[in-house]
């Protein structure tokens, strides 16, 4: 389905668009690109990572282009598809990087026309710095890529994502609904972070850095987080997300009745369990990463 | 202070034991030591990390030993110390490596003979396993040693405790009181297992195994934990755990307040804050491992 002359058009190229642009070039295909910021798409020319970009006026550009691929933040991308899809190539292909689907994916497919086809997309990868200075096509390897089709895409549209998916080099590619994909990133992404967020966050410790080890340390490094792309993600997907924070937290009480009334049998039942439970995302990971 | 022709006694051949025992030898001093299990005893000598060992009817090796060290867990140390303390050398000293302080070292320093001190210390070193073959002396590079003296303790002594630190190889050796320990150790270390345990036992979440990445693994490496030892421990320090998951979860519960409310702002600014001090974290640790 992807050949070799077809070309991709990029829009936001950042950590993951950088890295998409990267990819793609490596493996002998046309990637434009546009960004709001110049010094960007200057890194990106001057280092060969992309073949032609703009920040502004750059119709031309996705006039040319067989895929659209979409690194913006998920509400910057609904209005730019809105303002841009007079210029998309007629049986042209659009994909995306957001990491909320539902609200998102539906969406667009809601307003966009019928001569193109939108199919989301989520690559599960990601670090704590962000731009095109820092993208590193690397980190697909160990990632998963996770195609959120709905009932308006065709098997070809599917087909297409598996095979950009496999080009990106992910190790692992995995199709979800777009409610499965949202509960499941709100309990093992989401979470995850406002737990760290919220450790970082519990009275100031940061006189107690002297004494941190990497328990702590491998427990609070997403507490560094990107505010303007995670406060949209989480309100995309606030009532999952709060019924997992409210499933934590009693989760946490349970923990914290038996310590108080000091039932030791109760809490070895809840280390037991969480040790068995964690053994299993071990051996996983061991023999993904082989 | 510690000179070449002094003998060590370890009683308790595990993870740390072992891992003291290695250190001891590879820096030639004689070190003897006692373990429940015989195997462990075994193995110790077949791979010459103490020179002399047994299981029971040791009395002879502890009369010979100028430090004694207890690697055993809290509670089944001060019966040990009872115990055995008729067998003890004049002028010996005593450490152990306990992971709460307070309700322990005063206990101790209040049934010991005043033939003898017992200086206080903890090395912040672990790992997710257990036992004198998986011990490993290297842990203690990266590692903080920290000496807990008391009123009751000598100059001496304390000198002591900081250059067994030395000899044992850590990276950083400070001191605190029991009380500052036993406050730090509670939200470094014991709150952060209890959040990666409760986050474990969140729902049977293990179908999700497949989509894990870095960030959740990471987060929930310590739910892998020993039950007999950290529901000891947890007693033992369970007003300030109390006290530090209640803090915790209030905090959590702002964030969840500002996610209900979809107070953009409010989220903003607690990303923003916790990014700031996890920073203070990474520059430490970075400078540290250099």
């Amino acid at each position: 389905m992807i050949n070799k002359d077809m070309k991709f058009f990029i829009v936001g190229l950042g950590l993951l668009g950088g890295a998409y642009a990267k990819a793609l070039k490596k493996n002998g295909y046309t990637v434009y690109a546009a960004d709001i910021n110049e010094d960007s798409i200057e890194y990106a020319l001057e280092n060969n990572i992309i073949d032609e970009g703009a920040v502004s006026d750059y119709n031309s550009l996705i006039e040319k282009a067989d895929v659209i691929i979409s690194g913006l933040y998920p509400t910057a991308m609904i209005e730019w598809l809105k303002e841009n899809q007079k210029y998309f190539k007629k049986g042209c292909i659009i994909t995306d990087v957001s990491g909320v689907k539902k609200g998102i994916a539906d969406k667009v497919q809601g307003f966009l026309s019928e001569d193109f086809e939108f199919i989301s997309s989520h690559p599960m990868a990601g670090k704590e710095v962000s731009g095109v200075r820092n993208s590193d096509e690397n980190i697909f390897k160990i990632a998963n890529f996770i195609i959120t089709p709905t009932e308006k895409n065709t098997s070809e549209g599917i087909k297409f994502a598996r095979e950009l998916g496999e080009i990106l080099g992910f190790r692992n590619i995995t199709q979800l609904s777009l409610e499965e994909h949202d509960k499941m990133i709100g309990f093992v992404s989401q979470l995850t972070h406002v737990i760290a967020v919220s450790l970082m966050n519990t009275n100031d410790n940061t006189h107690l850095v002297e004494y941190t080890g990497d328990s702590f340390r491998d427990l609070t490094r997403i507490a560094k987080i990107n505010e303007v792309l995670w406060s949209e993600l989480f309100l995309l997907n606030k009532e999952i997300l709060v019924k997992e924070i409210d499933d934590f937290a009693a989760e946490l009480n349970n923990f914290r009745e038996k310590l108080v009334n000091e039932d030791v049998e109760g809490m070895k039942k809840l280390f037991i369990q969480s040790t068995e439970r964690r053994k299993l995302f071990d051996r996983k990971d061991v023999k993904n990463r082989k």
